[in-house]
């Protein structure tokens, strides 16, 4: 009856479903008052776990030794692994090494695949990706001022960068900089090189200090200074010039995966939020689910999650038959929908839960923290909404600019 | 690519389509500044069309001389008709008559069916349903104070209705009236009972005014009374006792019927919006389209209503494969979902427009005024949210009532 | 303890209370179901009481024959009056009249004074204001297509006037028209004259029909035509080029008075919400307003009526003390503020009446229609808000353009 | 003009504003990045500034050494030290000491006040308050386990309790305990009892790791266990008995501390966004202010932040005038009113500085996080509304029960 469903999915889904209950959730409360470094060992051992099932990689193709899922399915075991904070770093597909693999897989070399794209698919190293400024609006991708200069067969960087995920412990990073920075066409200015964290001139200066935690290691987001960092040319990918592309071929899916993770972080968020309403007693035996309120919040959350799922995973099919560029509004319309259907669930389930709400005595403030986000990283609420409502009115006859 | 698609769908729409533009579009003025029975003899004319054009009764099976269209398929047709106030009735599939039409098929006697249905089958005659009182919250079926009292073989009912629609020039309504009052089980206690509009005793008291308005014929809705009035025991549908659940079997499709309507209604104010907005010239050349906020209205508009349509047509594709009963839910969520989409988007349209919005110049201030009702009728947001939130809850073990 | 109030006030408002409740809400029926000159008749006898009982014209000072109210106490007045739609008209102190009288107090020649502002104090004609045009968006005054040529001591109108309040049947229009359409300085351009409507080439095209009603005379919006329509130069209001300063004049106070009918609507539908909840049956003896949801709404509605009141009798003062060129933003504020409370709280007053509440049984679908425009005359809502954020910019260094 | 100001205020505030400015500001990105302990010595270097200007203690009457201000005056400074997370605490009227310093000012004995009040008056201890207990619902403090049973001239204490904010550090807390827990009047079971932190039997089992943060000191909220913990009985606060009446007297004014408190952050927030709005060029020159939606966003800010505080002003100087218990049900609605538009403000704040706003590189992230449980200390949002809505109902004659 579910049109979105496989039985190769249904075969695989509650194998996931045991990793998590068995595995994952009860590292939880480990993870919530402690850094990821002092988790990860045990989260590895989870790694090695999904390993030995076969359940690894589940995002790619079964060429490249992966399960072979198109984004459909993809998409539903995304939302499962968004259960857990850690849900996706244990099969492999986190962000973001999910998308430095598919930019790899696509657009390098065969050296560069062998260098980077191997020992990343097998789990030995981390990498990052280094776009926004902190000097430039991040919704607007053509606003740089990081270059990359061409000295014989070498690239010499030079700026600085921010929100680099996961930069702290990486072995290298796919950074975005502007190789013609005086190009006509303003989408032609920046390219994609690969570089090891290890090259002289690549410093990281922090790990941004996010809702009141730096945190580490893949769990942070760093502040990036290049100066005269100096990298083979072989190591760009694609082509000169392919930046802006290449951001925009890697953002479609990604905000799938990233809809999909926010659909698995409401429907755990609202199965803690209706357990609790269908548990707390108000005194007198009355339980706090049995108010009004309580539960017009329980329908409405119910009813905006399947609305977000249905727009995510006909988006997904949409990418899967005619691809990302057909897909383009549909993907503006996902990424401010749902983000917000998230901060509307999430906070609702904080004041179901009243002061334990807000303690880290459940992961619901975890959330709360981690994904305010949502709304602003991969263009802001703001801009996807303009995107999308210029491309309509232009089949009225408006052409605006933003 | 559209899962809900199917060929004899995409050859039947556009003929739909034709109808609508070439015929009753150019009528709306007309209607928008007259009664009802002022146009009607304007619409019999495009009903006439239609039965010729072989397009009638797109909601029957074949075998009741229809199209046989599944739930899926007629949605998507209720859908486009929704675009016209009287699309449905012109197609001979509006409200109440469809229902009707599908209470009579599904449960009356022959003799019924060949003397009150076969006619409204051709559009001869029109019906009403009689369910709702003023004295009695509609929104819980079972408390009722019209009785139907076995008499030989007649019933005598008495008491008072509201809320009849289309009650004015109908030739019979549909009555649901306690043929058991002190029934234990409080679902039992009604009964359904054809009586035509003539039978002495029924009496049509007021076309209510509704929103300034009282209209007429098929576009009113009546407040009647019963006084003793006497029908033949044969004129029962189904069993005594059995008028709830048909109700509730009459609500099922009825829902998916008003939610499609209604998302027609969203895309006709959503093209209107966006036309105006291409077009309306702020001074000096700025279009009204080029303002942010108009763009955030339109970027949200197509996102609720996207996602109405999918919530709308996963649940009539449920409703297809397994039925009403076991939708039951999905078809709570739609109905308060989907009439609160309806709000916003007419409600954005008319801000649009400005002062225009509120004139009758344009159908947006009709439908504003009609299409409030939508939060009440077949049940308040309020108390659907809570049936799916303490049916959710019942999972978690808590079981309360309303 | 109420900083507002004074015992002027305090001896007022009882005399006011007790005209609403003894002689017009017995009315109310029957304007609900009639035209408005069906029930002038009975309403005039209404004003002949007022005057009698020396309540007559509150607005005014006792210099030109009122009662020598301030704004701030007027002010509370109008939130009284502005519980029957026509409790204006009767004290005299009802748009548009009310801000005629105070362009021609403040600004008009002895001699226009005397033919026109005379009869209106007195109540015995009506006028309207006709600055609106269909072809420019009305939220920007100096976009306008009428114009007045002088020609010798007469000026020629021509041009096209939208949502003329109360033209049918008015003696004269205050006429808002381009004098100088080419001076630089746009605020210059037009200027206001007093049009006699029996004056040759005004035409009365027809009263627009607004939420399908186009109901007549003092209730009634009507589009005019201008054409070649002669009226002497001294009928000019101040001089030449001070249209649009005129304009802002008037519509300063405008928006106090109009929020503080609003209000008036706003605790006239609460009144009516509260009573519904503690009185409507649910069945098996509950009662409608123990419902969390129903709840939730009478204590937000509390809460918002009681914010705009505050903000309005606030702003009220400062324009009491400095004028209402300093209390411009103030101004703005509580135009979009307000409006919005008050489409909230009639939508939340309809909801919890159910059926009844879209029925012309109440005088709420009254209002839910006739209000809809709130947010859109006097500058929609998006234009205040600009407005005031703009000027809030400039204080941190941003000037922008609309 | 400002009809809630005083010459003693205005000479007040510009006095703290200097403080703020001058010696708490530069603090900030320090106490962003530390624990409170950190911080602490540095703070306590401005409480002695504050001394040393005859700033201290400003909340108190000339009589006990404060400054004498009335609780409008009062709430105005409030605001103004709500612009900092430490302001009050500098100055001595923080919670939960201010509460306590009101109590036992108001009930408790000579002994214990020269015990006790003496040195928190100084500022030379702290002292918490705990009454919130896990397995029961906080928002009806008549549900409670922990009892203090009177043996001889004792009470001998067992429970548990957290949310105890500032316990970590302080010298003694104010207990909640039900000395007479099968009372039939519930409003009579408790009391409290002044407990030295040091008193045996008295756990501080963990401070609660909160949005992340467990934090320390004053920054701190507590879990605290009470086993046979035993307290002299002169150590009563009031009676016996007296608990809930106490916490009542306690909570009126304490909710107009917040809700000045919550409108300082209010405008501190709006400064940051308005500051941020002008200056963040979108590339190309366009400032993010002149985007509309941001306008928007700062224009309903700005409206609901003025609307918070008329109305908090209002209900306090009707608590000056007529006490705390008549103003009541201005009370509730101040409390989710104002923390509502707190939420917003701080929501809108952080998305106008993008990425930014999630850092700890500004406050906002700060106050997004300590600020939620806003709405739900001191009652949550759901019940005050009730509360209001149930005792307005009432003058409707409807009595419902919770």
């Amino acid at each position: 009856m579910n049109v979105f469903s496989s039985d190769k999915l249904e075969q695989f889904l509650p194998k996931v479903k045991t990793i998590l209950e068995e595995n994952l959730f009860p590292l939880e409360q480990a993870y919530l008052h402690q850094s990821f470094s002092a988790v990860e060992p045990e989260l590895n051992k989870v790694r090695g776990l999904i390993k030995e099932q076969d359940l690894w990689n589940p995002h790619l193709s079964e060429h490249h030794g992966g399960l072979g899922f198109n984004l459909v399915e993809f998409g539903q075991i995304s939302e499962l692994l968004g259960r857990s904070p850690y849900g996706h770093y244990c099969f492999n597909c986190n962000a973001p090494d999910i998308g430095n693999q598919e930019l790899l897989l696509g657009y390098a070399s065969e050296h560069i695949k062998s260098l980077f794209l191997e020992p990343l698919l097998k789990g030995d190293i981390r990498s990052c990706f280094a776009m926004t400024e902190p000097e430039f609006a991040g919704s607007n991708p053509v606003n740089m001022g990081t270059t990359a200069v061409k000295r014989g067969d070498h690239y010499i960087i030079n700026g600085r960068k921010w929100f680099t995920t996961s930069a702290d412990g990486a072995s290298f990073a796919i950074v975005m900089a502007n190789t013609n920075p005086g190009a006509e066409n303003k989408y032609q200015r920046a390219s994609m090189l690969v570089v090891p964290t290890t090259t002289k001139g690549f410093h990281l200066k922090r790990n941004i200090s996010i809702m009141g935690e730096p945190n580490d290691t893949y769990f942070s987001h760093a502040e990036l200074e290049f100066k005269d960092c100096k990298v083979p040319a072989k190591n760009l990918i694609g082509n000169e010039g392919d930046g802006f592309l290449l951001a925009q071929q890697r953002l479609g899916p990604g905000r799938i995966h990233h809809c999909m993770r926010w659909i698995g972080i409401c429907e755990r968020s609202f199965d803690l939020m209706c357990s609790r309403a269908a548990t707390r007693d108000l005194g007198n035996g009355t339980m706090l689910g049995s108010k009004q309120t309580i539960q017009n919040w329980i329908a409405e959350c119910r009813a905006e999650i399947d609305a977000s799922r249905y727009m995510v995973l006909h988006t997904a099919q949409k990418i899967d038959e005619v691809g990302t560029k057909a897909a383009r509004l549909e993907i503006s319309t996902i990424k401010f929908y749902v983000a917000n259907v998230l901060m509307k669930v999430l906070d609702r389930a904080i004041q179901v839960h009243g002061a334990l709400g807000i303690t880290d005595d459940t992961i619901l403030s975890f959330y709360y923290r981690h994904e305010r986000g949502a709304r602003i990283y991969d263009g802001p609420d703001e801009v996807h909404k303009s995107t999308l409502a210029r491309q309509i009115l232009k089949n009225y006859g408006l052409n605006t600019n933003r």
